[in-house]
C-alpha cells in the first residue's frame, strides 16, 4: 500500500468516510487512492473555505469528523476562516494538508510556506508526516485528536512522497474514543443548592443545545424557577414547537446586560462566562452583573447533558409539556420584510429541517418566528467569521441526506463562499438557500451608527453592496442551482412552498422592501 | 485626531493613498475616517483575497504599496493566499488588520484569534498597536517596512480602541526610503569575466523583468553569447514585439532540465537558483546540471538592473534592435483552442496592455503568441497560489487607469476569487477578463498522468469541474459585469475586438473545443 492508500484506509476504517477536498498536485496520489478505497467519499469543492465549512457542518450533525484535503500552505490558508468557526464550535475535523515531498522541502519553491504556522491558530493538534512508516499511526492519532472531547481541528500535514511511497501499513485497531468526562456528584449537588435561589441562571453552551439537554434545562426551569440562557455561539440548537426554548444571549452588549441584569449566580454548562461580541467605548465586555457568582457545572469537555439530567433527579424536576407555549404561525401578505420571511419559513418548513443560520442583521426579526416552527435544528455562526452559512449547509446535507436543509443567508455573507452552491448542485444536496438581499452590510451600518460618527459618502460606499446590485439568481444558475427571486410576501410564500416540495438544491433571492 | 484618522493621514501623507478593504465592526472608525481624509481612496471588496491580490497587482505596477483593511483574524485568514503570492513577488503591501479593543482582548470572544500567528508566515514585519500615542510612528514604520528592498508585506494590527481614541498625532516627516543597494564593482567584474565562457547563463528575476533590465540582458546576449533565462515567478515581465524576450524556465522539471542542460555558470540577477515547482519521484528538484557554478550578481534587495547595465559597459555591449525578430500575428479561424485565443489576443491587443496571467494549463499554447503582440507587461502567478489573476488585474487597473488590463484566466482558478468582478464593476476598472473554459482542472489531469496512476472514476470526478458546467456569463452578469460567450475563433475574435473598443470591465467565456 502507498501512504495515500494507508491514509484513506485508516480514515475509512475508523468511520471518517467523507472527505471535502480541493486537491492540487501534491495531493494527486490521495485522489488516485479514492478509487482503491471506495469506502471514502470524495466531495470536490471549488474553494477551500467551502471544504472546511462543510466539514464543520458535517461534524455538528453527526458528532463525527469529516476529513478535508487541502493543497499546501495557500490551500490551507483559504480554509482557515471556517476552521476558525469549527474551532469555536469545537467540531472534530481531520484537516489534511499536502506538503512538498521531503527532498523538495529544503528549497524555496513558489508554493513553499509555513504550513504548520498557518495551522496552529485554528488547530488543537498539528503533526507533519515525512515517513510512510508513520502514516498509519499518524492518521489514527489525528482521528483520536479530532475526537478528543469536546472536539477539535486536528491538522495532519502529509509530504507528497509519503503518499507515493509503498511500504507502510494501515492502522486498523479500534481507536479508544474518549467519552466526555462525567461531572462529579459534588459539583451537581453544589449547583442544585443554588438553583432555587433568587437570581440563579443556567448558561448553556457546547453540546447543551441538544434536544435532551434543553428538555432537562426546561424541567429545571419549571421545577426551580431558575433562569436559562443559551450561549449565542452554541454550535447546534434544537428549536421549534413543543420544545423548551430559552432565550439566546443578545448580540449587542446593552440588551445582553439588561437580560442578565438580575443574575446573581451564573451556572455554566459547557458555556463560557458571557462576554460581548465586540468591545465598545464605555461599555463593559463582561456581561454578568458586578458581584455575580460564577459556578461551573460542566466544562466544554464534560458531559453537561448528563449533568443537567442528574440535576433534574436531585431537584425532583419532572418532565414538562411545552406544546401549549407555541402559537400557530400566520402567513403574512404584502411587502417582503425579514419579519415576513421569518413567519413564512416558520409556517412552511417541515419537521426535522436543519437551519443554517447566517442571518446577521435579519436575525432579530426572523428567529422569534422559528420558535413557532416545526421542530428543527439551528446551526449558528460560532466564531463570527462570515462565509460559513452555505458551506455548513452543504456539510449538514451530506451528513443528513434525509433531512431538508434551509440556509438563511445574508447577501453580504453569501459572497465569501458562494462556490458552495456548485458542490450542492454536483452532489444534489437537498439545500434550499434563502438570500436576504438588503444590498448592504446592514450590520455595519448599525455598528457605524453606534459609533456616533456622521456617515459621509465614503463611509456609506463602504457598506453599500448595491452599485452594482448582486443578482443571486444569475449567480446561482451560473453554478447549476435553479433559482428564483421574490419581492413580495406572496411571491416568497409561493416560491418557498414550491422549493420545499422538490429535492435538491434551490436558491431564492428575497429582495427586502 | 483619532487613531483612525492618524493612520489614514500618515498613509496618505506618504503616498499610500489606495486602500483595498473588507472592513468589519472593529474597523468602523477607519471607514468613518475615510470621509475626513479624502486623499485616501477606499476600494470595497466582497472577499479579502480580492483586497490582498489587488494590493499585490497595484504594487507590481506602481512600485508603491497599497494598504489593505481586513477584519480581525478570519478576515486576514481569507487574505493570506494572495499575501503568499505577494510575499513571493516581494510586493510592498501595508496590510492593516483590525483587532478587538485592548480591554476586550483578554476575553475569548467569538472572533478572538491569534492574528499575529496568522500574519507571520506571509509578513516580513508584524506590529500590533494598542496605544493611540504609537499610531503615527507605527504607521510610518509599516510603510518603511513594506518598502524595505526588495519589498515585503508589513502587517499592522490595530486595536479598535486605538482607532476611536483621540490624542495622538500623525507622522508626516518624510520616511527615508531605502533604495536598493548597488552591486559592488568587483561582483560586476567577476560576472563579466564569465559571460563569454561556454555555458554561461544569466538568470533574471525580481525587478529584472523590466524593459530596462531586459534590454541590458539582450545587449549582453548579443555581445557575448551568454544565454538568458527569466525566472518563472518574476512578478512583472516586459513582453512583446521589439523587445528582447528570453525564455522563461519551463514549469515541468524535464523540459526545465533540458533547457538548462548546457549551463556551466549560472549568474543570478535578483533570481534564485532554479528549482522545480513540485518534487517528483526520481526527478531532481534542483534544475542546474551537476557541477554547474552558481554566481550571484545581484540579490533580490540589490539593483540588478543597474548591475546589468554596468555589465554592458564593461563588456562593451551595444544597444540591439529586436524589431526584426517578431513575425506578424495571424488571425486563426475555426475551432476555439487555447492556441487560437493566444493568436487573436496577440494580434488585437493594444500597446501598453497589462496581462494578468493565470493561464495554468493553457500557458504553453498562449504565451508564445504574446511574444508577437504589441509591447505589454505580463503579471504571472508568483507564489503558485491560484485565485490571483482577477484580483491582480483589478489592482493593476487601479494603478494604471489609462492602460487596458487583460486577465487571461483559467476557469478553475477564476472560481477562488471571482468576487473581484464586482469591484471591477463598481470601480469601472478597465479589465477585460477572458475565461479559458476547459471545464476541468486540466493541470491536475496532466499531473495525475505523470504519476502513472490509472485514473478511476473517483479520481476523474475530482478533476472535472463540469457536472454542472459553470456559466461564466451568468456569473459575471450576476456581479454587474457585461459578458459574452465564444465557442469558435471567429466569435472570439469579434467579441474580443468589441470588448477592447470599450472602457470598463467585460468578461468573455471562451469555451474551448
Amino acid at each position: 500500500m502507498t501512504g495515500a492508500e494507508i491514509l484513506l484506509d485508516t480514515l475509512a476504517a475508523h468511520g471518517v468516510d467523507v472527505c471535502f477536498m480541493n486537491p492540487g498536485t501534491s495531493e494527486m496520489r490521495f485522489v488516485a487512492a479514492l478509487d482503491r478505497v471506495p469506502a471514502m467519499r470524495g466531495v470536490l469543492c471549488l474553494f477551500e473555505g467551502v471544504a472546511t465549512g462543510a466539514a464543520d457542518g458535517y461534524a455538528r450533525m453527526t458528532g463525527r469528523p469529516a476529513a478535508t484535503l487541502l493543497h499546501l500552505g495557500p490551500g490551507l490558508a483559504n480554509g482557515l476562516a471556517n476552521l476558525h468557526n469549527a474551532r469555536k464550535a469545537r467540531s472534530p475535523v481531520v484537516n489534511i494538508v499536502g506538503e512538498h515531498s521531503t527532498q523538495h522541502q529544503r528549497y524555496d519553491a513558489p508554493l513553499s510556506a509555513d504550513i504548520a504556522g498557518f495551522a496552529r491558530p485554528v488547530s488543537g493538534w498539528v503533526r507533519a508526516v515525512n515517513d510512510v512508516a508513520e502514516m498509519g499511526t499518524a492518521a489514527a492519532e489525528a482521528i483520536a485528536a479530532a475526537n478528543e472531547p469536546p472536539g477539535q481541528v486536528a491538522t495532519l500535514i502529509v509530504a507528497a512522497d509519503v503518499s507515493w511511497t509503498e511500504g507502510g501499513r494501515g492502522w486498523w485497531p479500534s481507536i479508544a474514543k474518549r467519552e466526555r468526562a462525567r461531572v462529579a456528584e459534588e459539583s451537581i449537588c453544589r449547583a442544585a443548592a443554588r438553583l432555587r435561589q433568587p437570581g440563579a441562571a443556567l448558561l448553556l453552551g457546547g453540546h447543551c443545545g441538544s434536544e435532551r439537554a434543553l428538555a432537562a434545562a426546561g424541567r429545571l426551569h419549571a421545577a426551580t424557577g431558575v433562569a436559562v440562557f443559551v450561549e449565542r455561539s452554541t454550535p447546534r440548537v434544537a428549536c421549534g414547537r413543543g420544545r423548551f426554548q430559552p432565550p439566546v444571549v443578545p448580540y449587542f452588549p446593552e440588551p445582553a446586560l439588561a437580560a442578565l441584569a438580575g443574575v446573581r449566580t451564573a451556572v455554566l454548562v459547557e458555556a463560557q462566562p458571557p462576554v460581548s461580541f465586540f468591545g465598545y467605548p464605555n461599555t463593559p465586555s463582561w456581561l454578568l452583573p458586578e458581584g455575580c457568582e460564577v459556578l461551573t457545572l460542566a466544562e466544554r469537555w464534560q458531559d453537561g447533558t448528563a449533568a443537567l439530567e442528574a440535576l433534574c433527579a436531585v431537584c425532583g424536576a419532572a418532565p414538562v409539556d411545552w406544546r401549549a407555549e407555541a402559537a400557530a404561525p400566520q402567513i403574512p401578505r404584502g411587502p417582503l420584510t425579514a419579519d415576513a420571511i421569518g413567519a413564512i419559513v416558520a409556517a412552511r418548513m417541515p419537521a426535522g429541517a436543519i437551519i443554517s443560520d447566517e442571518l446577521i442583521s435579519a436575525s432579530a426579526a426572523v428567529l422569534p418566528h422559528l420558535a413557532h416552527a416545526a421542530p428543527h435544528d439551528r446551526l449558528p455562526v460560532t466564531g463570527g467569521s462570515i462565509g460559513q452559512g452555505l458551506p455548513v449547509a452543504l456539510g449538514a446535507a451530506m451528513a443528513c441526506p434525509e433531512r431538508k436543509v434551509i440556509a438563511l443567508e445574508a447577501d453580504g455573507s453569501a459572497m465569501y463562499t458562494l462556490q458552495a452552491l456548485w458542490t450542492m448542485a454536483r452532489e444534489q444536496a437537498d439545500v434550499l438557500t434563502v438570500i436576504f438581499a438588503n444590498r448592504r452590510y446592514q450590520i455595519l451600518e448599525i455598528e457605524m451608527q453606534r459609533t456616533g460618527s456622521a456617515m459621509g459618502e465614503a463611509a456609506r460606499a463602504a457598506m453599500d453592496i448595491g452599485r452594482p446590485d448582486l443578482d443571486f439568481v444569475k449567480l446561482a444558475e451560473g453554478m447549476g442551482v435553479p433559482a428564483s427571486r421574490a419581492a413580495t410576501a406572496e411571491e416568497f410564500d409561493r416560491q418557498f412552498g414550491a422549493a420545499l416540495a422538490v429535492r435538491g438544491p434551490r436558491l431564492m433571492e428575497a429582495v427586502l422592501g
